[in-house]
């Protein structure tokens, strides 16, 4: 896997902004890796992703550095990252296991930048999947306390872990503001349907009724408005009118799991700039 | 291109259907070369497309015939068709010339089994493109009259000519309940959206102004409810945020005349059947 | 999931072939509940697969009378089935899990309707996975014994398990012709390319080197000739110039797991006919 | 559509390089637009795209002063170019007219960034297409005259036109190693199959024979062994046992002319940088 230093910037756009951060790089003895910027020109934004190398093997002096010299003058939104770091995920699931089992699966073989040390559900049926990939499971079950002190128990779970990232795995609870307020842009949702397309409950049902031709599913940061936040990712297959609702949840699964991990993936590479409700995805 | 005689059918299932329908094809001495058959577990429906070939060489008396003796006692809704009528198509178009050029190209090359005699428009811009192909072009302004007029002279174009089917081509215009119920599942739109999304006007400003990462096309029968008829084609392609809103409008146009094509085409080979809002195509 | 006595039929078209088969099975008190036919019109050729409801339940006796009553004076190839009976497979893999993992997922979830007694490898590598979900797991390593002999182990081992179906879920040896034979149309294969592209040894890095800006995979019987069996199934994604060959190979695990086990699947719903070294797949 | 002056650049990798030329710029007075860049890692070879606007208009003394100033000193292959200059395209036809009908309303649509004053072709068929759009049209047939002379009319055309890229759109012939040695990365042809698979003469009857499950499309720079340049843009779709080869035709002509158009669109923005028989396409 790739190493090195990151930057992730946004601005207002302005002359020159590529020039300042290259050469402020090659100043301290670096050299770029990869660069990809976007500029939206009905905006007026400036978007940057950049990874590079540092003879000094960068650190957090270095980070300060940069905002002084750099992202304070050009009032940039910044921040730095680097690629050798894993972030500490958790999974929240409730009944479904196929995109636990799929991030897993990929988690084992090496594909993600992370560690998983933690999952959470409503219910004890996958505590099996879990624990043979030896993790701690727990089950938070809405027989043992209001909504309001079972989130207090989750956010105490994170807190103890020391997540960074959170991924609802079909999990098939709604999260209260407070919850989401604490982990903006750190929370991935997939949800089963092309949104905005069908959100809410039974997606492929409300599809299926529909007499849509093709399904998708859609991985999204959580925010305040229920399947409303920054997409991430999308994906859509054809389906046909032999397909009955029972099908299209079938076939909508295989959606969901390569969705959810692609968008977690580019995550967990700090390839996702969020903004106005919209993602810039560095890809 | 294929030739036969053919029936559509659609009623409650029941025992013996297929048999019946070709056993009676059988005594007539004619043999199936095709067949396609859907039930619908959930609602206990039949639905049937079959095309056979007549010794005998079909005829409205065959078809009388095959409603007496097997459509009738079996409740059948159902209609014949012979392989071999092209339909009258008439396209109304505005200003946009994409779908036009390309059903007029796949015309030519003897893709769609119809007549394209007549192209009406609100606007002049594509009379030559119309009339380079060879067809009659009228222009009926908003200018010159009411709706109400525009629309009764349009309909008067459509009986002069002798129109089965209608393809809105791009056609911006919205027709009136009357319209579209004396050409009830004859009326072809393209929307260029990926319905339920993003119905109205505007959709690729809608869909730039969510941040979705694909954009789509619905080809649909028009019913009286705006862009919420009987699907019968639909497709979506990938985009990113280096997108702007024109950048999706080029896109979305390769997307909607290829799926515009698509359905006229099921249309006229008789592969559609409306059913409850939805549509079975056997293709 | 669906229930029923099965037919899969093919043999030369011929007048009347439908209706033989329907009248026969209205004859016996039966109800079609699926009828999917084809006639290839350059190969002269019927193909149907037909599932239907028997009041007598079905059984051998009945599917002798179907043979001597219809299907040989038709000089029908064909084979009857029930949806009910779950074949027994066996999965062989090698070192890499993301096809085992999806299958074993998959059915898990009641998706596949099979039982999976055994999985054979040549290393020791994915026994902890086979384990966890409760399978017998035997490591037939090519330090243990000459090809023929492994193979002759193999063999005895999918008779002891009563074996209908082997999978080959990313095992990356070659089978001899005496195994294939002996599993004509019962092997199936995932390659990890768009065949005929790239056959053989390392498609992603052929791939890569050659520049295509797309990749698939390829589920087939296993033939004779390598990689060139008839083919059930096939994906593409698409990729672009950033993509190493190392990102090739992760892409591709997506697509290979979704194939074969959308390949498996149909097979074990009797929806594959294989002829003249291609399929048709009743989907 | 944008504006600007552009860099094309590809060199050894090495520090700084990004930097160099972004501060050029700065120093120049200039500001950054847009700017891809690729490093890849196995070759170690680095490629940019990037546009940028000048106070001073840009010109063939900006363009020298970068050669000597940066590009020299780091033993970089670049170009430069301007955006607003439009390239002058002469499309070679044979019968088939679905890509010269595609390229020809899109160009009309201002799609498409070029001129286009000449259409050539070996037959008389699509001269009327040509005509309408007002191009003017040379049939130069085979029983004219030798290759040879055919091909020198052929250059001394697109001399006498000043063309600065030639399409093969569905022209049936081979040019010679001279021909193609003269317009190196200058000529685009599509090609009706998945390249590599399914080369040389009528791909869509060996894809059929072949019994695939996706057929399609390749756009690529024209090279001296036949279907092997580099590849700019491809595309499957999917297809069934129900297709015969001529429906695999019908199916392919819409992969064939998205994927040309969208190979010329790349080329015409400059977009496409070809190394090794390999294209970086910056899209």
């Amino acid at each position: 896997m790739k190493k090195g230093q990151g930057l992730l910037i946004h601005c207002k756009d302005q002359p020159g902004l590529i020039a300042e951060v290259t050469s402020w790089i090659q100043r301290e003895g670096g050299n770029v890796v990869d660069l990809d910027e976007h500029v939206d020109p009905d905006e007026g934004m400036f978007f940057m992703r950049l990874v590079w190398q540092s003879p000094a093997g960068g650190g957090e002096d270095l980070a300060r550095r940069f905002g002084a010299e750099i992202a304070e003058p050009k009032e940039m939104a910044w921040r730095s990252f680097r690629l050798e770091e894993k972030q500490r995920v958790a999974l929240l699931v409730s009944k479904q296991g196929h995109c636990l089992h799929d991030i897993l699966a990929r988690w084992q073989a090496g594909e993600l930048r992370c560690e998983i040390p933690l999952v959470v559900s409503n219910h004890e049926s996958l505590r099996p999947t879990a624990e043979r990939f030896g993790l701690n499971f727990h089950c938070l079950s809405s027989a043992e306390g209001s909504k309001a002190e079972l989130e207090q128990r989750q956010q105490a779970l994170l807190s103890d872990y020391r997540i960074d990232t959170v991924v609802l795995a079909r999990y098939m609870q709604i999260l209260s503001p407070d919850f989401v307020a604490a982990w903006e842009n750190r929370i991935i949702n997939i949800h089963h349907s092309f949104l905005p397309a069908f959100p809410g409950a039974r997606p492929y049902h409300q599809a299926h009724s529909r007499g849509v031709k093709l399904i998708g599913a859609t991985a999204h940061y959580v925010s305040d408005e229920l399947d409303a936040g920054p997409i991430i990712d999308q994906e859509t297959t054809r389906i046909s009118h032999r397909d009955t609702a029972r099908d299209l949840v079938r076939k909508g699964k295989d959606l969901e799991k390569v969705v959810l991990s692609r968008a977690l993936r580019h995550h967990l590479e700090h390839q996702v700039l969020s903004w106005n409700n919209k993602t810039v995805v560095f890809d």
